[in-house]
């Protein structure tokens, strides 16, 4: 067999194992959608024997026998290129596989997904009793995958299990991030509530009909780039991106009949996912040149089109002449200024997910600091609510009034995806600085931006991030792009000028 | 390996088979209601992978070697115990798997999803002509597949193809009940129009809003026993009902503003269809014995819901005061008489699936005709259109307008379904037989009907039919529910009575 065909053996295998994921994922999708209640059991036994087939191909002898004939003959001192990065990226992926028995991958997927439609309902009764058991098994075969895929490396538990979501990434590297952050967030929240000044936050706490909020956000996620012929919108309880093919990318947000930020900001969130999926190169979907670098990555470019553009000045130029259409009663007397004002309404809360720009770390950083320690094994499912409660007490000065607010809010932990919560604060960071590079880099974006014009945007992100998939890494991707290392400097900067304008600090 | 530890063996393959079959059945249903156009190309990848992997393990050769072992055991003088019935069912079904290739049923599989695809777009824009060149490749496959599974049998190519619908039917039989159902027919729908007699067509053919038809449908399906925790119901131009997993069935309907028919009878159909699959013996689902016995028996069972019991002057009792509720505009002064009438209009159209039960089977016995010298050989697809308008013209008496009405209005060729029509009559027939029996033996089965109370109704439909999946045969079924072999005379005479007295003949 030549190195050629040995190449394309390896690549169609690959593309294989993917047909099946997608097929998992659509099913996934499907569960959280449209599926009756009664059909979960079964649901499960299908997703889990897809992704168990999957990791077999991923896994087989002849794959990886190939792979590592070719992974062998690449000169490491040579610049590489797209094949061997191939090579590269798959020979990384197969030494995580190997680690995991197929048996192990079935019965993590059936897991989780029971542990998900567990949390369902745990959390529309309020109840986390009736989550910890499953959470405790959810967290032992974690604790054990862990453990597996840490073998012959330098990693910790916990640091292996985030390398699936951000590749390389340690643990000291997002504490000292997550420190540097921290501080100065600390000092700016403080500052925003001693001024006194508020913005007028019945504008976008008040009564909004949800089919007219359908189209808002429609609309948005159309005009921002989402494309439409290959892709859909809906709603599930918990907003999420899925992609089920190379022109198939789901995204999913919810409204709220009282609030206008919900339905809106969490839409140009999931299109930002969706777009980053709809910029990836179609012809390798499968392969690493066709899949996201890494979830610091993805999170980047949803939180750019939420809060960079979503929760900016020149944004809300744009908009309130459509809202005010969409919703003459509520918004004839509003101005784009109040509007904008209101979309940067920084107070601690409780929920992540609704939380401003400026408090949404501190969630993310309690997350980080219990997950971390429930994976080590210092901390205990039946600990977790307290610490939990205890955390958002001194880190936010909130108190947790249901469960459902506080511990139940999130589905991660029922899926399984421990390590993940921190790739949202990475990709905060990543947003503001490459949004700070585009604003460099793009004539007049904000004029742009105000008169609805975002495809240059899109286009530029489209260049530096989208094309590249993960053939660089995330930190080439920054460095690339911004001409820099990741810093959080960039996010506090520009949160403190717009909140010293805001809140006339 | 002890007989019981290969049948175990046996069945769990089967199972595993089933959850892939299932998973591609779930992608084909969010196909024909979600997918984004574009995403077309990589779904039929999907599609025909799982199909592929489904007849892998179907005839892989351990599987092969088990069946075979324990099928030679079987003593075929006994009486049949459930073991032995369903080791027999799947040695049948094995028998055609091997004929088959994996590359072929891929091959298959992806023209097949590709044929939809472009029928649904010529439909749409009314041109055969667009959706020639594919037909013609399906039925070159569909020729060669015949061609495979008639090997060692008596069976010509097209009987091969039908066996797959209607277990063990054979032309000679299908002609001889078509012809002794057609003479009758003819006769009676000639009396119908020489009486001159006709209901009020526009108390179906009205303005009616499709969320309030959407609100009855549902309702409707509710009532008759169709299981909203184990099913949905959802639209799409071309109804179906498809089974995603033992408690997940979905039946699809559509509506049209312009005339109540379309949508409540086309719900009640698919929701008899989704009742029979509701009411399969779950634990054994993906073996014989939680699978449909024949699409002969499936059809029977929609049918007997939309026509016997909806096109019933009971069902009209009952439903006229809802409908009044509903459409206070539409039918504040209509009466259950004339609505009942309505439900009956007998007369030659162009459309199968909207056809009234008398013109219904002339529809049927046109597409058998057709599809047969297709697959055997004696017409070309270049000729279908003209065949098609020329029987039109000759047994209804109708001038097909569009081709969109004519030869493009089924998806069934463009998804390789030949062989499948002749099920629609055969299930008629059964349907007509059945509910004669129903009749006798449940007591004032009609006054119940008109009460709303169907549960006995479907209690002796799970009795009979249902819970034997594929252990008893279509012949046994028919034979153990009525008492005797079937016969088109109960079909004639319920319509001939029915007829009789709507049109006073």
């Amino acid at each position: 067999m030549t190195d050629h065909s040995a190449f394309t053996y390896v690549c169609q295998n690959a593309q294989q194992a993917a047909l099946l994921h997608s097929s998992a994922d659509a099913l996934e999708w499907d569960e959280r959608t449209n599926m009756p209640v009664s059909a979960g059991d079964y649901r499960a036994d299908q997703v889990s024997y897809l992704r168990g087939l999957a990791h077999q191909r991923r896994t087989e002898q002849k794959y990886r026998d190939y792979l590592e004939e070719l992974f062998q003959k690449i000169d490491p001192v040579k610049e590489q290129d797209h094949t061997s990065i191939t090579i590269m990226q798959l020979h990384r992926d197969l030494q995580r596989d190997i680690k995991l028995s197929t048996a192990l991958v079935e019965r993590s997927a059936k897991l989780t997904v029971k542990g998900q439609q567990v949390w369902d309902t745990a959390r529309k009764n309020n109840c986390f009793d009736h989550f910890k058991s499953i959470l405790s098994e959810i967290v032992s075969l974690k604790r054990e995958i862990g453990d597996r895929l840490r073998e012959e490396t330098e990693r910790t538990r916990y640091e292996a299990l985030i390398d699936e979501y951000e590749p390389e990434a340690t643990v000291k590297q997002i504490d000292e991030l997550f420190s540097q952050l921290r501080r100065p967030l600390v000092a700016l929240i403080k500052e925003v509530q001693a001024s006194g000044n508020r913005p007028k936050r019945e504008l976008f706490q008040q009564a909004l009909p949800v089919s007219i909020q359908r189209q808002l956000s429609r609309d948005v996620a159309v005009a921002i780039g989402f494309d439409f012929n290959r892709g859909r919108l809906d709603e599930t309880s918990h907003p999420f991106c899925t992609t089920l093919g190379p022109h198939d990318c789901r995204i999913l947000t919810r409204y709220d009949p009282q609030d206008l930020g919900t339905g809106l900001f969490g839409t140009m969130h999931e299109a930002g996912h969706g777009m980053y999926e709809q910029g990836l190169n179609t012809e390798a979907f499968g392969l690493p040149a066709g899949s996201y670098c890494s979830l610091g990555i993805h999170e980047s470019q949803s939180r750019m089109w939420e809060n960079q553009v979503g929760r900016s000045q020149s944004f809300w130029k744009w908009i309130t002449p459509k809202l005010k259409d969409l919703f003459p009663d509520q918004y004839a007397q509003a101005t784009a200024e109040e509007l904008y004002f209101a979309a940067n309404d920084v107070y601690p809360s409780l929920i992540r997910v609704e939380a401003d720009e400026a408090t949404y770390n501190l969630h993310i950083i309690i997350r980080y600091d219990i997950e971390k320690k429930l994976i080590e094994g210092s901390l205990d499912v039946n600990e977790v609510q307290d610490e939990w409660n205890a955390r958002y007490h001194a880190d936010l000065g909130v108190e947790v009034d249901h469960e459902r607010n506080g511990v139940l809010q999130d589905v991660h932990w029922s899926a399984g995806l421990f390590g993940y919560f921190p790739t949202y604060t990475i990709g905060n960071l990543i947003a503001a600085q490459l949004f700070y590079s585009a604003q460099e880099t793009i004539p007049a974006l904000d004029q742009k931006i105000s008169e609805g014009s975002f495809d240059e945007l899109l286009q530029w992100t489209r260049d530096t991030v989208h094309q590249h998939g993960r053939s660089l890494n995330s930190e080439q991707i920054v460095q690339k792009s911004t001409g820099m290392l990741l810093s959080p400097e960039y996010l506090v900067q520009y949160l403190r000028e717009k909140l010293e304008s805001l809140y006339e600090l």
